[in-house]
């Protein structure tokens, strides 16, 4: 299949282009590097030392055999990606190109509408070429687990069928997100769902989960093969920091009272997820909905299974609490399905422990890295705008 | 109170601010004359023969006894947004500074990006501006009737208890927008939902219904204090269209079958309803939603009834219904609650037929202006994207 992967250079991007062109698929990317822009922008940079794309690209067609066609320009360009999508006439779109981070959102006024912007208007404009290009295309669109928020009932996958008032209905499960980066996300679920109805489009929307993990098989040995790994407080997420954390000897710091649950799954994982919906699109128009993850874990689950896997490497860090710079539910209900891609095939890797040490064994070789940039791992972003450092809760 | 009103030069803001000094409110209003330009990009021109703001200003002035502060700028700017307020510091902000038409938004790409980027940068701002200058204040926020789509099942308030595999939960009710415009306006009542939450703000957000009419009363004989009269098949709202459509002798016309059911209020009517959240703030902070509207009705009843009052203005027009340019549901289950506004005061004024006696005596003296304009009436933007012209249903 020819696949289009908006976002390539990113995180996800650049592990899935390469695990699809490994099982044959023809990939094309665009990206305009946003992503270390933005890194960059909190002090941080890449755990992983990250090539510049000209090398990535060399590496790819050693490794793969083939070329990945790259496109350099930004989604908000509607030009830009109709160009795209009349040359390389995808069969399916994984967009992962958009700003990813809730902390990243929520530092001011400027992030937060440019959140809006590059988000959803990216989406618009692939939303649009797909209509006017290849309307049979699939879009399978990334979401994340953090659009339902932690309601006091099952989450299901997408949609759900209610009694009220002695009449039925089968409706979009209502979504409250705690961020701007959030909310950007369910905008784009409601304007997928709109598109897929009015124009008969196809769409899989993929609510995932917080990925983890340093690597996937297809990179084998090859350092340029590598993708990046942040550990800054906008772009770490909660597993990823706490191994850089230890990997440095600095604390793990769970945010709060540490009881927030959440969907996790490895990077492997994901890529297998992201497989199985573009190789099973829907026959028919129609818009989906994922929930993508294998298990959820309470935060102070991970922060204990991050301490126990350091050990074993030599290391010997604490888990202290911090402030919570969020607004969030600390002590919550959670049990969201997640069944779809079971159906599919999913098969989840069940070994946290095995992945862990993976991790660790990477980036104890960068080491300097994240030791060179270690300030960009304390938050002081806090979801009422002030920007005091956050402080630990114990008086350690 | 001290009231701003983004959007003051547009249809309801205009009523608005003069409705407000009546009632001895202190008005400050913002705008940057946007929905001229808008409908002259639809080869229209308001029915009624609306003033520059200078002498808007002046005619205010003159009959309510003080200044209208007025600001002239772009709500997407921050910047502008931020030194209204903290020159102003209003108790509370009417906003009505977004782009209201659903068809302007499907015409294309740009128009459907245009419109995320102006609604929302501008509601972000503003709520920005009250987190960090006036965060008592009260924001009264204009969705529509239409962020709900058409349900099976009654449509509450806003938010709805329901009983999900054997658990409860209060839930925001799920919105299914059916255009680019209407997606805006759900994505703005995530949005505020969510700031109320994180930062104890206090806003109203209003799901109102379809607007129609000429005048309030406090706009007296005053030709400077007319609001503007839109009937172009972007900006001109159902009732208003088919008033203009009678006036200069073209025939009715209802979309579809015309069993549309929507719910519908008078410009005064819409001018009490704000006046009642206005002058009824929330006392602590919160996020409430009002379903702002005076009854249902289906199209077809709407169209017949100003056929009924043309004749008596001497007018002999015939209903033809067109080809539904827009893909909505034709015939299906509504029935929305609107209780909040009630129990607050609102007296509907439950006579249509002496609302359009008013408009067809005011229409009149200014057909030549329809006429001048009368091919923006007939409509081509299709949901679909393409911009055939809609035809007539009937071989008449």
């Amino acid at each position: 299949m020819k696949v289009l992967i908006p976002g390539v250079d990113g995180y996800l991007g650049w592990a899935l282009a390469q695990h699809l062109a490994k099982r044959g698929h023809e990939v094309a990317g665009a990206d305009c590097y946003l992503r270390r822009d933005w890194v960059a922008e909190m002090g941080s940079q890449s755990g992983t030392p990250i090539r510049r794309m000209s090398e990535r690209l060399e590496a790819y067609r050693e490794t793969f055999g083939k070329n990945l066609r790259f496109f350099r320009g930004n989604l908000t360009d509607p030009h830009f990606v109709l160009n795209i999508f009349q040359h390389f006439k995808p069969d399916a779109i994984v967009h992962l190109g958009e700003m990813p981070s809730a902390p990243f959102s929520m530092i001011d006024v400027h992030h937060a509408t440019f959140t809006h912007t590059n988000n959803m208007i990216g989406t618009l404009n692939i939303l649009f070429a797909m209509r006017d290009v290849c309307p049979h295309a699939h879009l399978v669109k990334l979401g994340t687990m953090g659009e339902y928020g932690t309601p006091n009932v099952d989450i299901p996958e997408g949609f759900f069928t209610i009694e009220y008032r002695g009449r039925t209905d089968t409706l979009p499960f209502p979504r409250q997100a705690g961020s701007w980066y959030h909310q950007t996300k369910v905008h784009d679920s409601n304007n997928v769902m709109m598109a897929c109805r009015l124009w008969n489009l196809r769409s899989t929307d993929i609510m995932q989960g917080v990925v983890f993990g340093t690597r996937i098989d297809a990179m084998g040995d090859d350092e340029r093969l590598l993708t990046r790994y942040d550990y800054d407080q906008c772009f770490g997420t909660a597993i990823n920091r706490f191994v850089a954390q230890a990997v440095i000897g600095q604390p793990i710091t769970p945010y709060g009272k540490g009881h927030q649950k959440r969907g996790f799954l490895p990077l492997r994982d994901s890529m297998q997820c992201l497989t199985l919906a573009i190789e099973n699109p829907p026959k028919d128009p129609a818009y989906r909905v994922f929930n993508q993850f294998e298990e959820v874990y309470d935060i102070t689950e991970l922060a204990a299974k991050v301490q126990k896997i350091a050990a074993e490497c030599g290391l010997d860090p604490v888990v202290r609490n911090l402030e919570n710079p969020r607004q969030e539910a600390e002590e919550h209900y959670y049990n969201p399905d997640h069944k779809h891609l079971l159906d599919l095939g999913y098969e989840p890797t069940h070994d946290m422990e095995a992945e862990l040490r993976v991790m660790f064994k990477d980036l104890i070789k960068y080491r300097g890295r994240i030791e060179a940039r270690q300030e960009a791992l304390h938050p002081d972003v806090r979801w009422s705008g002030s920007r005091d450092p956050v402080k630990f809760v114990d008086k350690a």
